[in-house]
């Protein structure tokens, strides 16, 4: 079926310029911009597979929706949300430029897609995954609702499961550990952000049997609490000058983060705790682990060399790195240390939580999911 | 009558210690905070007039709230809200550590206050200020629903006034200006904060009739979008990193400054536009003034002497002020220099938007109001 | 003639991975980073445009080395540095991912360049730009020693010009405003970002004759004072949580703006303020126009539609832009509203000061002059 | 003897108003200031202490001169500096308003001082720490140079020590474990702000010999990173946006923790791990303890409150501190909670690194060795 926002949204019309206007806002959500000057039309080959974004309009979705726009693979055929229908993308998010009109998602009206994101909050993701399988539509889900094999898990922490029955349909999508499931999944679970960068900083421990004691300190960007403003957590005048600890013994991640683990060999209870940090995108896992042996230098090199050479996206550095070396990209760039004086290792991980921590990852598995080379369109 | 409040929130027991909490959010609104270490008692002579601070929750009324609490010389005898209701102040605001609840403003209740601070918006605070005046207590208003004279000024800009028979007992607060009105006032409509860093700038110009054009180009922190949280205005991923102009070319403050510039003799159109940039508190007005005749650099500095030598809070110096110079005071710092180039006036203007822009220059003139030193508290 | 930097530092071999590092600083400068995931290859065609970026250790240099290394159609084929030779632009600029080695620049050794962009400071650049131009190589300067057709005006701002017999052969490089002149120059002297920004708001006025008066308020980002960190105009310390007016009534882009506006028909003398706000990147020009007759919002929008219509990079829209929505582009956003109250006409100009203010400006210059289309690796 | 600075820097007379300066850079260093308005006079009582602060110029003694010009009880007599000699101290650090001028430490011109804060890197300390006991003057040591007892220790991380005689003389200034000594000390080390806060978090348990493994992950704002202006450590463009560990499995300031903890009876090695954040003061220190037996919510509420009910400056609350509710202020907060996940506990400790951290203990113990109430000055 043919999408009328493209055509619509991609004229390249002028749509007229500076009026003398009196908006009485910052910016007037009714001001039509004019068709960005990049918005006429999308590059990609013929025959690209059709993906769907459904909630684009939120800071996940949004980035999502550009990553697609961009890329040469593929068609970013709609896109839908639960709230700002009828509005262009590049109203809402200007720097993203992408002119397509936010639909309403009726699945009756909109088909005839090969892949979608869908960006949703938890428990509400799993309803519109389930119906878009049934359309035979692949599905990455940016939400927690497949993220975790253990229903009780899962009910424990969000409350009743909406569709269980397609959990074993699901495969955990951290590109780099489940690269091959991945590539045949009907459903994507990506993973949270959290994880991300924890999991990428202790898999090879994990792996080599290492893991006694771990303790993962994350701090992240504003970005991270979401589009919704809240006084608390986005406001510039609480979160600037601010340095704030969240969900103190009780976080979400922890799970996935353990779920994950046992699956590389390492049963154990990982102390996660996070942190809101005034910048707008970044987060780094401050990963403190307590081997079962002793381990030096050169062996702890070893390990991620041995991990992650071959990784395109994947970073071991000589030094600690900070969050803006990897900002607006889908790299995680690790630095481990062996302490002589405590015998710990150290393990630093920083990625964009905004990009490989949420939907530069969805499209590097999406790559994955349709035979295209992993780095397509994210270079 | 006696403020059970002060009883119950002054007692400075412990109220418990760290527990074990597993709240899900950053910060739970219903964890009781300790008492505040300094929050046990006030220190106000015997005798202090009782002052009470209406809309106490917001950016404005707090920090009066905290100014007051900590003034040698009055008395806070009450602090209400029109939201948060049984919430203490140093739960929303833990910086200012006032250990008071937020009470409902129920004038049959709470009695008895020598003045008070009014921190409503817009037409919301004229009821509450005629109330008041009825119980005999003079106010300090920091709306702008008694800033301007011009009753057909303020519907064109706010609509329907609540109380226009007030207007005539309202002083404007500006205090350099109006210092000995101030003083006896009933009704003192404390100016905007772009208004004050303005006419400071400009008002030795006006009095000596120089000014034959003048624009005003302002930077404000994100604190003057206040405390409700928007996405455009507040959240830290919009704000941080950007520059935003807003309400261009309709700014509500240009009357009030071009009122003001006529009562020193200055009748003029004045163009006003206001920028918010990624602080917290801060603001400056950088003023450019077309003269109505040659002014040269000696003239210019000698002007701003004879206005400014005596004033307490204005500070004239010699190199551009950065705002940071007078964050968290009630200074206002100003640099003008005379540009040979284009023969025009330049005057910079610094303020703290919540200090100086509202709520410490509230209590300037409180001190003015009953006869206490004007610095008193503010040092 | 081969560059071996290109060879030694493409290779794409991991060089060791984490090492139990005791550096003591942040990031020693002398740990080797691994050689970056994208940088074993640049992706140019064959038969490409050879190009040097001279200074690419600086912000602007090292921005554009990061924008040719990832053009398909110019070689980035050495870059030099005036300090830290030898060192991987990647461990200067990790986020730029270029990971040639910088050299010394020794045209005797290095050679064989179609085309350098020389980011120099002031009267450093001109005798580089001599020798470049006697070996056949085109070049655009980034700093002013070419920007200002008069010898005069230039003495008086920056001293004795090392170069002036140059003068003729260099044109001005804002695109928009001289197209065809930069196709065939070979020496293009690149704009300031403040006359980028402030030419850009005011050249349809410019061109109509309707410049009367005119106040350019700028505000830029703090990498607009460079990379030497200094304790005033860089130290976080002193920026953030600051508003910073600079260079009052004494600004060296003035002549620039003004000698421009004058090839446009308009001769006046420009109000041109700076100011440092708090964040990295972005500039907002806000220019308050007194016109020589009165301009309708109609005209005015008709003004700025004919102007830009066809223009790839400038987007006229209806609302104040942000700069963040320019952030890491080459698009310069405007904004123009006429002022029925003071009769004023008033233009918002943003753009990414390093990116259309400097450096991805160059490279939609050298397109030009290679005759390829002029958005070619800009999008 | 009587100062002379003070007689000249407080008149109070305006030095000259606003000139049409065409200063080049952002602020001219060689502007004079008008005298600030606050400035005229110290308010000390007669008979105060006479205070020094040496190294004046750097972010840690320009407070410290600030805290002592506005206390009630002690006499700012002179700053020195070793550098800047000459300027006013509000010249530097204008929201400070202490109008002295900076001196050369010249002991055998100025003398006659009570006690001195002495602020000077590490190893420059030592000796005028010295030069002063030998006048007779009382010394608060902001330095590492007294902070350990074990002279191998000092070595192993700063070299040779300039007096290792005095060592024996000197109590560490953690006012609250070592009140009493302070009170009688001839020097006093000054704490570290990292141990501070990680001291502050970890005494309650090492006092009852729960500690049997501690992770300290800290975060600070750019001002810990001193005065001195740092492209990695300073400059907005690099350290905006960004979160950097530095000094990995190196952190001098571990050494220091080590020994208190041992003199509590805890005898383990800590591993601590700095990390910048992008704001400017403010330090969080998220402590992660393995007990050595279990240990319920009740009974680490009670160890904490035990510990700090009676103590004016640390505040145990119930639910995460930010360090912005204590920013320019002597306070540290608490929050401990036990994981019944993991078995940990956890305590997060928020302090301003220059306030609690540094600065303002100083003054703490200063209060303490002249018989003051602790709280002086500091409320």
């Amino acid at each position: 079926m043919a999408d009328p926002t493209v055509a619509t949204g991609g004229v390249g019309v002028s749509v007229g310029a500076a009026r003398g206007g009196v908006g009485s806002h910052v910016r007037g959500g009714d001001t039509p911009l004019e068709v960005s000057k990049r918005g006429s039309a999308q590059r990609f080959q013929p025959g690209s597979p059709r993906v769907l974004v459904a909630g684009a309009t939120g800071f996940a979705g949004a980035l999502a929706a550009h990553l697609l726009w961009r890329h040469p693979r593929f068609e970013l055929a709609a896109i839908t949300g639960r709230s700002d229908v009828g509005s262009r993308l590049d109203e809402l998010y200007p720097r993203y430029r992408v002119p397509l009109r936010v639909q309403e998602l009726d699945l009756d009206e909109l088909d005839g897609f090969d892949a979608a994101v869908v960006a949703y909050p938890h428990a509400a993701a799993a309803p519109t995954v389930g119906a878009l399988l049934d359309r035979g539509t692949r599905v990455i889900d940016l939400s927690a609702d497949f993220r975790l094999s253990e229903l009780p898990t899962y009910e424990h922490w969000y409350g009743t499961h909406p569709r269980p029955d397609l959990l074993e349909r699901a495969v955990y999508g951290l590109t780099e550990l489940h690269r091959e499931q991945i590539a045949a999944a009907a459903i994507v679970a990506n993973p949270g952000c959290y994880p991300t960068a924890s999991l990428l900083a202790l898999a090879p421990l994990a792996r080599a049997g290492l893991l006694a004691d771990v303790v993962v300190d994350a701090k992240q960007g504003i970005s991270g609490a979401g589009r919704t403003a809240s006084l608390d957590t986005t406001h510039l005048s609480y979160t600037a000058e601010n340095i704030i600890p969240y969900k103190v013994a009780a976080h979400r991640h922890t799970p996935e983060i353990e779920e994950q683990l046992s699956l590389l060999g390492a049963d154990l209870r990982v102390q996660f705790q996070a942190h809101l940090v005034p910048l707008d995108q970044g987060e780094m896992a401050s990963c403190y682990v307590t081997p079962t042996r002793t381990v030096s230098a050169e062996e702890l090199s070893e390990l991620f060399a041995a991990a992650y050479d071959d990784e395109p996206f994947v970073e071991v550095i000589d030094a600690p790195p900070g969050v803006r070396e990897v900002r607006d990209t889908n790299f995680c760039r690790l630095f481990a240390a062996a302490d002589a004086h405590t015998g710990k290792l150290l393990v630093f991980s920083a990625i964009d939580n905004l990009w490989k921590g949420t939907s530069s990852q969805a499209v590097q598995n999406l790559n994955l999911m349709f035979g295209l080379p992993e780095t397509e369109g994210l270079l």
